[in-house]
Parts: structure tokens; sequence; C-alpha cells
């Protein structure tokens, strides 16, 4: 099965939209065992868009188009399609019911534009869009395949999982591939590489495919091969043993997120966590709601962010404040404390940094992040220096702090104050 | 100057890497009145390699290929850019002058695939790499040009803005474009549509350009047209109008952000914000603090999750709880007014909501958001019916919170309890 996958659409072209769909894609082909071949990006323009399919149709069996089917004028998708196939729009009464009830369900007025949503190509197979109005649509084509989806990456996500990748399944004989992922916090690409350099030989050796995927304050590890049964084994092998490795930063598989780990971890031992937050702002409470039901184990959280507020609402002691600062180890313990107490709850994790671009001194450059995690026990804490953008310092506080939580549920943070 | 750019490597095609380098590349050259007319990636594979090459010559002036250059055995774009142009590689002495160089400069040992690096096609002008090891290179064909750089996007953007940008804009005459952005929060593309269809229709005629760019809770409306006195004035013009029609919505200009907008206007006035947050859990306080220096008008925020934390901590009435819930006009009312005292704020922004996905009734829907700001004056409140999906209920409750803090801080909310 040759796939080519056109995005059609300016702002791609013109750089005000990466082109996430694509890649996307790329990774949920990859699951099922396929490959995109060509990738190609054009312009909401007819001429462009025709010669793109014929050539599309010269080289590849499956053609996935994004974009181009919103209500407004400058999404002629649609239009063309109808054109380069031959055929003529018609009423879905299926669809129309849909649009219908998805502005009902909003309390919003349907305009008329939004019933041209409704029209399709009469040769189209429909294919559902739960989160849109415009459905997606499914060609034949002289033995091949034409798939045309909304741009929106959740609607053209949700129309890939539930009616294309099934589909596609049940068409070609596809070589699946089978993967695990071994998900990694607070340790970078070539120190894990260093560690691991004797499974990996190992790995390679036995035919195996490791990629690393650096994010920032993560590394995805992914081991992958064809689907065999003796492969499945020997990969479960590898991800166990280099888990072993890094307890305290090996965290999760596939798709694991730290707030979805941490809630499960909380939930089972009826625990509860809350946040005392400075330089995050309010990320790290945000990231552990995040995940539904999260009000099992979280019930409240400060945002600690002036010195005043710091004494004046989790009781750090001034002379603490004017002594040490606010980045600093006894801060960020007596906040951790203090917030705990306030909440009532089992953890209390602290942060005060400094995540720039100003603020920063010789002494405390920025980067310099103080994280505590207070229990009925007493107070661990760790100071991290990360880098100069303050986007990034955020997330990289975020993820840290959530995982000090993680080792600290496990008891793996020993050294205590 | 009709431009293609094909970005070489497997990475990009099965979704490993996203293709941030053609979207770059697509606002350098916007910014010098030029456009990507295609976009297309393809393997690193030669038959591949040499099709999209004759494609490209047939359909565009200038062609630009990123990958395919590192030193290892899967980098193949020069050999076969060598084998395409029918010349052989040369030794270039400067280049390898300064791959050595590159090497001491970092106290490392330069390995001989690395000499290899500085081998060039003879036909081929060599375009200096600041950052890496392997050198751009400009070839010209038959009065078309292929240029020919890492996919490493640092050192692809250093030769793109050091040597490609010049050499372009010496030799074609290009029309540079004109374009202003207008960000709308909390109205949808379609009834921004029949709001302005008028104006739309006016424009057209003018032969500017209007595009509608959404993302969750957020349209982006850009008009543009060949950079001309004349265009520019026509096109501020528009830009005022569609502005004038929505007040509430419009608030700013091309890449701003809601939470720099709201920062400005509180620094300006001396003013102070405080949030208390329930269903979006901290995802405003994160959102203001984002932005450098929000410590000027942030001073701490509370995350009321549970009952008890909502009346403990920020002293809701536990009548009020028990009467209309907690997700009531009543309930994000006082936790408004309370979050505000206790944090002793200009503006006290609530929010409690049911994100979802569990949790709705039939009375209060998953996607119901009830958002209060409260101010020495009164309160401001207003009831929000969003979606089923708790990431973008999360989103949309954030973007609308800060909106109508927006609208506050400007006396645009007239109805005050």
């Amino acid at each position: 099965m040759k796939v080519e996958v056109i995005s059609i659409g300016d702002e791609l072209l013109i750089g005000q939209t990466v082109n996430t769909n694509a890649s996307w894609m790329g990774m949920a082909l990859r699951d099922i065992g396929a490959n995109i071949d060509y990738g190609t990006v054009i312009r909401d323009e007819k001429s462009m868009m025709r010669d793109a399919f014929d050539l599309a149709f010269s080289r590849v069996d499956v053609v996935l188009v994004t974009g181009g089917l919103g209500p407004t004028k400058d999404d002629i998708t649609k239009k063309v399609l109808c054109e380069y196939f031959g055929t003529e729009l018609v009423q879905n009464d299926e669809v129309l019911a849909h649009i219908r009830g998805f502005f009902e369900s909003r309390g919003r007025k349907m305009l008329d534009v939004n019933i041209l949503q409704a029209h399709v190509p009469s040769n189209a197979t429909v294919l559902h869009n739960n989160f849109g109005t415009a459905p997606g649509m499914w060609f034949e084509h002289e033995g091949k395949i034409l798939v045309s989806m909304p741009g929106v990456p959740y609607e053209m996500k949700s129309i890939m999982t539930d009616h294309v990748i099934p589909r596609l399944e049940d068409r070609f004989e596809l070589d699946k591939l089978y993967y695990r992922t071994l998900q990694i916090q607070g340790m970078g690409e070539s120190y894990i590489a260093e560690l691991i350099k004797d499974i990996e030989e190992e790995l390679r050796t036995d035919e195996l495919s490791l990629a690393y995927l650096p994010s920032p304050g993560l590394v995805r590890l992914r081991v992958s091969a064809k689907d065999t049964s003796v492969n499945r084994e020997k990969i479960q092998g590898y991800i166990s043993r280099i888990e072993d490795l890094l307890p305290k930063h090996a965290f999760g598989y596939e798709d694991d997120s730290l707030p979805e780990v941490i809630g499960k971890l909380l939930r089972d031992r009826g625990e509860t966590v809350t946040t005392i937050e400075s330089c995050t702002g309010g990320a790290v409470a945000a990231a552990i709601t995040s995940i539904p039901g999260a009000s099992d184990y979280f019930h409240g959280a400060t945002v600690t962010y002036s010195d005043a507020i710091k004494s004046g609402v989790v009781g750090v002691e001034s002379k603490t404040l004017k002594q040490f600062g606010a980045v600093s180890q006894q801060t960020v313990e007596e906040m951790a404390h203090g917030g705990r107490t306030l909440m009532n709850a089992t953890y209390g994790v602290a942060l005060s940094g400094i995540a720039g671009p100003e603020g920063g001194t010789d002494e405390k450059p920025v980067g310099t992040v103080w994280i505590a995690i207070a229990t009925s026990e007493g107070v661990f804490s760790k100071k991290c220096l990360f880098e100069k953008d303050r986007s990034r310092n955020i997330r990289r506080s975020v993820l840290t702090a959530l995982n000090l939580l993680r080792c600290e549920i496990l008891g793996l943070n020993v050294e205590k104050s």
C-alpha cells in the first residue's frame, strides 16, 4: 500500500501553521505497518489541486487529503473534488441532522453556510465527523482511494482513527509493526545512550530498532520490529532491562504521561496532593488536573508568586525570605509544608525559581529552580539548573516536580530534611 | 519567482520529526515577498529524489532542498545531486579547514567521514555553514536554481539567512506581501463570516485576500495583498472596520496573545489580577504567568477544586454550595469576591464548570462553565456552554476568562450584579 498525503492550505506554505497533521498521520500509519511515501503541500487553488491529485494517483494507492473543507469561501476542496471526479453535490440528510444537532447542543444558531456543509459529492462515502461539521469523504477511483478530511487536527484525527485506519486495515494486507515505548524524565539523550550502550548493541544485533524521541524534559525510547511473537518477547525483555537501569527516570510506557501515572498512584493509595507554585505559576496544578477524575486526589492549590503571598497565604517566615531569598531551599521547604497544611493534603509540592528571561544573578542564574515535597514525615528538596528559555524552564520544572512526586510516592527519594 | 521546498528524510514521513523547517522557510520567504508554491516530502531514496528534482524543475524557478547531508551512510543527497547534475565531487580546502576548526574548537576528534563532508560537487557554489560541518550548495541549472542545505534546523536557518535569502533578493524582482492579522476570541469562523460578509465581498472586489485561521477558542483573520502604499492603507482600513464590528472579541493583532494583551493593560493601569480556579485547575494562572514580568500584576492565586477548599480557603458559603451547587453563578461570584479579597487584587477571576468527560447532568451538561470577574464595584458573570472534550473545554475556558478580563478592564462588560 503506497500512500501520499496532500495537505492543502496557504497557511502551511507561508509558515503560519506547522504541518503537524502530516506527521501525526505518519505515526498513525506506521502503527498499522504502512508508510507515507510522499508528502505534498499545496495552496487552496483549483489547478494545483487537480495536478496534485493526478500525480498522486499516478504513484500511490491511497491519497489522504486534508484541508479546505471549512464553511468559508476560501475552502474549495469539496468543489474541486466534485469536478475532478465528475460528480455533483447532493444533500446528505444524516450529515445535515448531525450539523443541526451540533449547533443545537451548543445553543448556537445554524447558518446557511453550515447547511452547505451537508452537501457531499454523490459518489463519496461519508465519514462521520464527531467533532465538527465538515464530514470526511472517501472516494474510490480506478481501484485507488482518495480520502478528504478537514484540516482541523482533532477532527482529522478522529476521522482517521474511527474510519480511515480501520478501512485501510480491512482493504490491504499490512505488515504490522510491534513497538514498545519507555517514557523517561530528567535524563538527556546522550546520558541514556551512554548508560544503555551494551543493551543497544545487543538489540541491534537482534535486528530490532531503537529510536530516541526527545522533547524538553522527556525522552521517549522506542524499540520496534515486525510484529511476530518472537519479536514481541524480545522487545518486552529489552524494555524491562532498560527500565531497571533507571528507576528514578523511567516513569511509564507508550503514551503514559506523568500526571496520569501520578493520578493512578495517588488514587490507589487514597492519598492527595497540593501544589504551591511560584515560578511555574499554576502549571503543575494545571497538569495534574488535566486528567479526568483528578478531584479524587487533588482538592486545591495555591500560586504564591510574590513574597507577600508566600508569607500571607502559606506562612513562609519573613525572616526566611529575607535571609535566603524566595529562590532557596529554606523558602521552598516552608512553602511545601505551609501549603500542605493549608490544603490538608498528603503531599505538598512547592516550586520556586527564576524562569527568566530576566531576574537572574551570578549566584542564582536564570533556570535555577528549587523543588520541595513535604509529607507528614519531613521534606525532600532538590535544586535544578535548567536553561535560559522561560517556557522551556517552566515545562521542565513541571515535569521534574511531577517526577519527584512520583519518586516520593514510591519511596525512591531518600535524603530528607 | 516560483519556489518548491523539498524536504528529504524518513523521519519526516513516519512522523518522528515535525517538518518545522518547511514552515520556517515559508515565513522567511514571505517576508521577502516570495511564496512557497509546493512543499514536497520524500524519503532518502535515489529514484524518489531524481523524480522530485525533475518535477520541481518543471514547475518552479527555485528548488530549496533540506536533509540528507549528514556524515552517515543513509545521507545520500550530495551523491544523488552530483549524479543528477552530471558532475563530480572535489575537495574544497576552505570547507575542510572549517570542519577541522569545528572539531578542534570542541575538543573532539575529526573522523574520516567528516573529511568527506569537505567534498563538494565541482559545479556548486559553496554556502558556508557557521553551525555545522555540512556546507550548503547552490546549483544553477538551465536558468533555474537548486539549493541543498542540511536538515538540522539551526544550520538550515543560518544558511538561509546568511546566503540564500540575500542571493534570491539580488536575483529576482520580488513583490513583497503586506498583511495584517486580527486576533479574535470567542466567536466561531462562520459567525464572523456572517457578520462581515459585506466587508468580505468588498475586500475581494478590491483584490485583497482574506483568510480565516481557526484554533480552539480563537480565530486569526488575515488580510493580505501585494505591498503597495495603496494596499497598506486599504488593508489597515478593512482591519479597523472588522475590529469595530467586534470590540468584545477582537483582542489583538499579528502574534498578540491574550496573556500579553492583558499584561500590558494591567501594567499600564497599575492594576493586579488573581484567579480562583476550579475546572481549569490552574491553567488561567499558568497562562497569565507565561509572560515575562507577570509579577508586576500577578501576585498569587488559588485553585479551589473541592467544595471544602472553596469554603475553607476563599470563603464560599456552605449554604450557597448546598443550594446552587459548585457550578453556579452564585458560587462562582462568591469565589471571585473571596479570592480577590484574599489576594488583595484589583480583579478576581473565578471559574467553575464541568470539564468532562464525566460529571455532567441534564441540567448542567459537560462543557457548562461559569466565569465571574469581581472588582471593588461588583461582579460580572457569564455562563458558557462548551463541548465534550476535557482539554478543549479547559483551553476555551482559559481563553474566554482572559478575554472577559480584557473586556472588564476596558469597561466593556456592562451588566453587573
